[in-house]
């Protein structure tokens, strides 16, 4: 088969990669419906993490059940299933504990940009749907593989509450969908932080009731502006630089709730700023799996429609047009089709 | 009157000073029925915070009103009254939220360690108890002013639960009432971090079930022992370096709770290492005033005794030995009567 192979900065090809096979017994082999590129494959693609040799990419995904290992018994052949980026037992203290993510032994899905992909940890890792879904639900099924259940984990660490006034630093894919996991827990108020005019559209259509176009310190400004000088009830981070932390930080009230949940490049928070800040902090990789059942519910429902945010369709064979057009910002996410 | 004065590292003198008088109309002046030296209060007596010039000194009391300003309506002269360290107005959005230490009008009250202080917005700072309590109470109610109340933050910020496993960091007065809120809050096992015999030993008094005596990465791996290898629910930060910070942060669970109620000295928290610790964390100055009702009310129901971390009494008049004992770990806290 052929898949998505990182060699080096912006030298993403589509070659010929072995097919995966069972490799435990707790494995599954899906067949993805799709696949897409993820704000955080830029890290790599832009050459700030350094890749150290070709590297299958990618780690969203929904598909059909090819085959499963020995072990397996709660998914099965010919099922539609969507899985987190990180692999999880789903039963360990961590996982019971709701951190899939942070599993005892989680393991990164990472070459998910093919047509096959093997998933670890296949019972508890994949959710089966009742009925395999219509063309038409597949990219917001897809999304829940991961910016919209990191969207909701950013809302749900923020402590979202309805009638709260919330802002939201990042105008990528997390950043649209943490704005619509706040509309759906009942913010009054949205505030998102974007300078570009699609986004800012985007974002108003998935529940943003402010735009705010400025950042740091201005952008912290603006939102004092906006709520009576105190800052935002809770403030969700979805970038993961230190100036959109201390962005975030800066702009929560006292005693409100800031979350993260872009992966930090040189981030480090000064303890004292920290001290006398005195909001609640949380965030980290999020636990996708939690949310899974609830999240495909909603979408199969048709309550929410997280697939707006693919905004680019290719075949998965431009997989490196896919790459360009989201690192030089003309697309917010790729949706790829094997 | 005299009080006490820092001229430089560990030169504190017992000095004439101006009584003080009322300056605002929102103002009370208290006669001190007791003050003592804080943990924090080492760290300018140590140098480490320098003092540009000689500087009053204090910020734990209780006493009798001597006087109040015109526009005071709710404490009045003669009433026994505790303060929190920080003076709130306790009508701002931030005190409203119960965050008084970051009140938008929030005024340090640091000339305590002297007979008479002047406590600004003392309608919004103090609390009257509904008798003048006994002599033996004085010790218990003077906690309340910082450590009890900082204390009790810690434990509360960190989410202490029924039933749950919690690790204090820290065995100053600070930590060892962090133990003893930890038992009031229901925790089921509390592991007291502490090298000092005669502290283990209060610790275990105050609630403590467990001792751990190895600091930084063996403390941890101590902890992550006790705990099945998952971590604490609940970690206690009560001593605000790089260190213990990081020995906090990696005793807990993911998902679990970090409290941090030291001032930080030097502390720069790692995005990154942050992010995969999947932790909660809060604090900050404690917001002291939020409390007082409550624990006035244990204190004089005999319920909880804070003052048992008072380990040397003095006169106001020794307020240097007083100091010279907490610098050498010979005494845990220092109660000075006026």
């Amino acid at each position: 088969m052929r898949g998505a192979i990182l060699y080096g900065p912006r030298d993403i090809r589509f070659e010929e990669r072995d097919a995966p096979k069972i490799a435990e017994p707790t494995d599954a082999i899906v067949r993805n419906s799709a696949t897409c590129v993820c704000g955080s494959d830029l890290w790599p693609y832009r050459g700030i993490n350094p890749v150290a040799q070709p590297t299958p990419m990618g780690h969203e995904y929904c598909g059909i059940v090819e085959d499963v290992g020995s072990a397996v018994t709660k998914v099965k052949s010919g099922q539609f299933v969507i899985g987190s980026f990180f692999a999880s037992d789903n039963t360990c203290p961590n996982c019971q504990a709701g951190y899939q993510s942070g599993c005892q032994h989680a393991e990164f899905v990472g070459t998910a940009q093919a047509p096959l992909l093997r998933v670890p940890l296949a019972d508890g890792t994949l959710v089966a749907t009742s009925v395999v879904p219509s063309q038409d639900q597949i990219p917001s099924l897809l999304a829940l593989s991961d910016v919209m259940g990191t969207g909701w984990f950013a809302a749900d660490a923020a402590n979202v509450q309805p009638g709260k006034t919330v802002a939201v630093v990042g105008d990528g894919a997390v950043g649209l969908l943490g704005v619509l996991s706040a509309r759906l827990m009942g913010a009054e108020r949205i505030i998102a932080m974007s300078r570009h005019e699609s986004r800012q559209k985007l974002a108003r259509e998935l529940g943003a009731t402010d735009i705010v176009t400025e950042r740091g310190d201005e952008g912290v400004a603006s939102i004092k502006e906006l709520t009576d000088g105190i800052g935002a009830d809770s403030v969700l981070e979805c970038v993961g630089t230190q100036e959109s932390m201390m962005q975030a930080i800066r702009s929560t009230r006292k005693g409100g709730y800031v979350s993260y949940v872009g992966v930090p490049h040189g981030v480090a928070l000064k303890g004292e700023e920290l001290f006398y800040a005195h909001v609640h902090l949380h965030g980290g990789p999020a636990p996708v799996r939690r949310y899974l059942p609830g999240l495909i519910e909603l979408v199969l429902n048709g309550k929410i429609k997280p697939g707006k945010v693919f905004d680019l369709t290719l075949p998965l064979g431009q997989v490196a047009e896919g790459y360009r057009a989201m690192d030089e910002r003309r697309a917010i996410k790729t949706l790829l089709r094997p």
